[in-house]
């Protein structure tokens, strides 16, 4: 994100500056951390009821995910993720030795959807769920989550459901909380994507998961480090007093979509993104090759991020992040017309 | 400490914060953190060359003695550590089923010493060699380092330096990093303590055992989480511009320790610490049983750290913490004496 902070998080961070930097009074008590109570209550307005007990934060949610497929897998388990997918969850994947069971996201003319009926036929160990998805924008159904968690309830999968963009979701569609239909649910966020603070390094994790909560209690407390006071207030005050920053900041997003949409080259199609500031664009037609944002970038001096790095389905693909400006992306929505024009 | 943060670190967080709080530069490039160039610096300054790529940043310390004990040695292992000992490495110790060898703390008519011999009869797998040393204060001298180098060198054993304290030695005392004297270190540190930041959670290590260094590497990047930018910029600024800032808490700090020397009650007895802003005190002749502090919290409202918890040698003992203003210390003193002379 392009934007700066939202005011009450920079007064937040200003106050405890003036307070000092020392140990925070939560030191040594991690119950009396703020965000366990912080994020418990702002998923109960999203229908969930999280005891704080078993609420765990982590400094990035890359971090929370490496964690809980440690303790949750073995190497050699199979964890299924829908592809194209956001590279770092490919990258730990193979780093940690699992292996990666794809769900392939299928274009249809309303958009992109998957096939449940795969994975029942052979279960994995572990469900990487990115919901809203990234990069395809999709904030998936009940119906879609619900076939999911059936799934994962008569086979014992582990769910760890990603749901970092969920203060992203565009009317009329809605963020559904993969725990309100599948109880073992391991929930994964922060407040880095929606109030664009990925730098203070703060998720949380709410463990619904029992012998993982018990293997994360056997670590020594401090094994998996901690987070910096300034980031624990950062991210209380999003999520408290953020509200009103985010619903503009939505709007400026929901408007840049729209400006997406209405401005792509010929030759470049995409599914409008239903949650997220990530539009995926199909970019087969240009005959770029593999790699469009290669194109763009030497051609026309914009960078979107690289298709094939998402994975399965990638190729020909590029993802273009619109959370900046209006001025600034209709140059950049110029500058792609003008290289896609170049190309074909 | 009792101090507020130094303008510069101030500075540098006020600009970060005006810059943006997405990923920093040096996100997914590790060798970009400009802590691992600060520090080398720093240590070349203090006579040790370290190569940046072998600095690893964690959260706290405790954090990355943990993480080094982890990979470098096994469960039932025994872990060398002069006691008295700050508490957090007894609780290590045992949270992670190794078993503590003491080496303890003798107290001389001259000061704290330690026997070597005892070490070398039986070693360790490994020593926390915790220079300065708290809570006795003792800034260890080359031919005591020198001695456990030896012993070090001689029989393999994994030594654990944490120097969090080394800037804040007073004349003429020294601090010497034990990298010096053995190559194989991991020197652990942080700027926490000198600028009082540890709510920033940001400390670094230097692995110079090529073990630990590739059994770390061997780990999925994120596993041990990374350090928020805000503090990455607060302890760079620390270490590279925070001089006179600390110079000047240093000199306040010789003050208060002398007017700790000045102002003990009867029957309290302690060495003047060589470094560090604790004050180790002996309050055996009071008769106020293992734990004095208790006494002087319920009985003179004053906070002061209590004995046992610091394990062997701790009965009958308080530490106290003497980082703060004149007034107050003298007023912490002055209860300290009627507390004590209730007591007698
Ligand atoms: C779906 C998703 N999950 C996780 C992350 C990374 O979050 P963090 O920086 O907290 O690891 C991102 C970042 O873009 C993301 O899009
Ligand atoms: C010797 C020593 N090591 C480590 C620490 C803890 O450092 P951190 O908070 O970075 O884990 C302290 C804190 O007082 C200390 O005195």
């Amino acid at each position: 994100m392009d934007y700066p902070s939202a005011p009450p998080i920079r007064a937040a961070i200003q106050e405890r500056l003036e307070l000092g930097l020392g140990y925070p009074h939560w030191d040594d008590a991690p119950d009396l951390n703020p965000l366990r109570e912080v994020f418990t209550e702002r998923m109960r307005r999203q229908g969930v009821a999280f005891a704080p007990a078993d609420v765990r934060v982590f400094t990035e949610l890359i971090q929370a995910l490496q964690v809980v497929l440690h303790l949750g897998t073995e190497p050699g388990d199979t964890v299924a993720l829908h592809t194209p997918a956001y590279p770092p969850f490919l990258d730990t994947i193979s780093a940690m030795g699992r292996r990666l069971r794809p769900i392939p996201m299928i274009d249809t003319p309303d958009g992109w959807t998957f096939d449940t009926e795969r994975l029942a036929a052979a279960p994995p160990a572990a469900l990487i769920l990115v919901n809203p998805h990234n990069p395809t924008g999709r904030a998936f159904t009940r119906d879609e989550l619900a076939g999911l968690a059936e799934i994962a309830d008569r086979h014992g999968v582990l769910v760890i459901s990603d749901e970092i963009h969920s203060d992203l979701a565009y009317e009329p569609h809605r963020h559904i909380p993969f725990a309100t239909l599948h109880e073992r649910t391991v929930t994964l966020t922060s407040a880095s994507k929606a109030f664009n603070l990925a730098g203070l390094r703060c998720s949380v994790a709410h463990v619904g998961d029992a012998r993982i909560r018990e293997a994360l209690a056997a670590m020594p407390p401090q094994f998996f480090g901690e987070v910096s006071s300034l980031s624990v207030v950062a991210t209380v005050a999003a999520w408290k007093e953020g509200g009103a920053w985010l619903a503009e900041a939505r709007e400026t997003l929901a408007r840049n979509r729209d400006l997406v949409k209405d401005s792509l080259p010929p030759g470049v199609r995409h599914h409008s993104p239903e949650a997220t500031y990530l539009a995926w664009l199909d970019c087969r037609e240009l005959g770029l090759g593999d790699d469009p944002a290669a194109h763009f970038l030497a051609d026309g001096k914009i960078m979107l991020s690289n298709g094939p790095a998402f994975g399965p389905g990638g190729e020909g693909f590029a993802r273009l992040n619109f959370a900046t400006s209006g001025p600034i992306l209709t140059d950049v929505l110029q500058r792609l017309n003008d290289s896609a024009s170049r190309a074909t």
